[in-house]
């Protein structure tokens, strides 16, 4: 079979796994049956081999120069997802103590957090916004942390809602601050140094599925028990460099082209302005048309990454969904648990790709409100 | 960058990740930009797209009719390799029992399993290969399992010391064989039926690194305990038909492509008549220079797809090396535990590269001995 063109992609606003630059996969493709050199594919190289070391050292290095990670921290490779994550902080951090860790319920995802930590011990809700359809975030003003909690959980970018916190939330200095960054990692600059941990599964703006990415404090490495299962351990992987088993070697490998791609772009500032500027072309579009477009998400929480909102009716969305398929624009149905329309606009998704969404938003309200 | 040409690829004796088919390397290859139909890459697609549901559904078949899998059993595909699947074991299946599971000693693999069992119970080691630095199996006279224990566990295939049970353990009706297969899975024809549970992580003969497939017995789904981490409980996956999370999307469409190439190649009866047929090129040569080649395993329990030996001294070895490596005989060091040198034969190895090997061993051996 020939090589399928380029032109037969479509805009795909997918929320997950999700769009990947264009060059990347290319380079992939190309280097398919063999990576230069190797006299071998990247799927069938040992994870003990010298390229394959240097893949996951660069694809480390890519991730620590993008986000100014110091060597305070390690940068690992997980398997297993943000779930496995949920049950990997809490037995590591909570399990044992007798204080609550202190979590925030802004949605879908932080709930599941939950659900697993209390397996582990005490939590305590730090703030809930159940009360507005998890359409909006706490303030400092709403939430008080206990210092000496054993950490502060909060997903930074709840996928399914369309909410993103637009900075950290407050924190005392002693409590370390755990982010579920899986939805908006490597979209904008952080400062890292007000993490204990910050992690993300990498198929939103990182890479395909199968590798979550984990930057954790040294320091809290040394808390988990030996008695927990091996893969749960974080110090296993950080002794081993992430080799402590087979990790999965292809999706480092396409994640470390990433960060490389990200660097050609300008790095995450250049790349939060394009991601600033592609919601924004959505946004202004629901904005101007409020009687037709309901955004669930309150205007100062509003995600760059994923755009969510409602038409009038199920027939109207309907013939919105259509309409946007017969154009090419793909993947926009909303979660089954909010429903509407969700545009997921990860860095990868180009500005004509957002471009083209707001112009079938505005003609489609002209026409039906 | 220009498709490299496949002329430019060695012969890749790797443990794993290991040599795939070329076909299925041309397929991902030409599929990578836009798999026929959808639009985008399938790195690029939602796990809940009705064509990746396919896709997955597809490669569950693939395995049931290879191996004859009934619907009794679940396939699943998870993440977290076989040091996770070590934990999962026990966790559903032995913690909170009195009794011991009974785990044969057989080499590295099993020794790890082993070691995370008895964190969460009684483990009885069964048989012990250690007097015979693990170069031989037990046959059925050697150990005797009671009737209630939890379970049976063994590795069909030691990777690193290249032994392989011919047939399954003797093991009572009542209680669940369960088989790490992760490096001879899909290499031979298997009576499912004979197991409670069959993993396999799949980067030796079934796919790349990153997704472990487990074909479980229905009833041994109830065992586990709600409290576990959600990701280490079977029932979580089987009830979400492996979509309990964002699985390993890429990983499980290779394998699926495998599947369809070895149907292509005759079925397992064909792979294993040629698996056969491969690693007796070597043993012949071994067994013909028993002076200058010592094989790591006793001759009745020989693997298929692991074929160990050393030669006399250190710097033949090292030579032995360097003219393979210059005959693009590639990947032949034996694991640091062992030392020697280890071929691996598996499924997608052509004849021609363990004949082309076999013509070296017996032209270095003449040259050397």
């Amino acid at each position: 079979m020939a090589t399928l063109a380029t032109d037969q992609r479509v805009y795909n606003f997918s929320a997950g796994p999700a769009v990947l630059p264009v060059s990347v996969l290319e380079q992939v493709r190309d280097e398919m049956l063999c990576l230069p050199g190797a006299g071998c594919s990247l799927l069938e190289m040992s994870h003990r081999d010298k390229r394959f070391l240097e893949i996951l050292a660069d694809a480390q290095a890519g991730i620590r120069e993008l986000l100014g990670v110091s060597d305070d921290y390690e940068v690992l490779f997980l398997q297993g997802g943000a779930r496995l994550q949920f049950s990997m902080i809490a037995a590591n951090l909570l399990r044992g103590q007798d204080k609550a860790a202190e979590y925030m319920l802004t949605g879908s995802w932080s709930k599941k957090a939950i659900e697993e930590a209390r397996k582990e011990g005490n939590v305590n809700v730090t703030w809930d916004g159940k009360a507005n359809q998890y359409s909006q975030l706490p303030t400092a003003a709403d939430y008080q942390i206990p210092a000496d909690a054993p950490y502060l959980y909060y997903c930074s970018n709840e996928t399914i809602q369309g909410v993103q916190f637009q900075s950290e939330p407050t924190c005392p200095g002693s409590v370390p601050l755990i982010c579920d960054s899986s939805s908006d990692f490597l979209s904008r600059p952080l400062d890292i140094a007000k993490y204990g941990m910050l992690y993300a599964c990498a198929q939103k703006n990182a890479g395909p599925a199968g590798v979550t990415v984990v930057i954790m404090r040294k320091d809290l490495l040394a808390k988990g028990s030996d008695d927990l299962p091996g893969y749960l351990l974080y110090r296993n992987h950080a002794e081993n460099d992430s080799e402590w088993n087979t990790p999965p070697t292809f999706a480092i490998y396409v994640l470390g082209l990433v960060t490389q791609w990200l660097k050609k772009q300008g790095g995450l500032q250049a790349i939060e302005k394009q991601n600033h500027e592609k919601s924004q072309l959505l946004y202004d579009v629901i904005d101007a048309f409020p009687d037709f477009y309901q955004g669930h998400a309150k205007v100062d929480c509003r995600s760059k990454m994923n755009v969510t909102f409602k038409l009038p009716s199920d027939e109207l969305q309907a013939a919105f969904l259509a309409e946007a398929a017969s154009q090419q624009l793909q993947s926009l149905k909303g979660h089954r648990s909010v429903g509407g329309i969700r545009a997921s606009l990860y860095n990868a998704m180009p500005v004509a790709g957002a471009a083209k969404l707001a112009d079938l938003m505005r003609a489609f309200a002209e026409k039906n409100a």
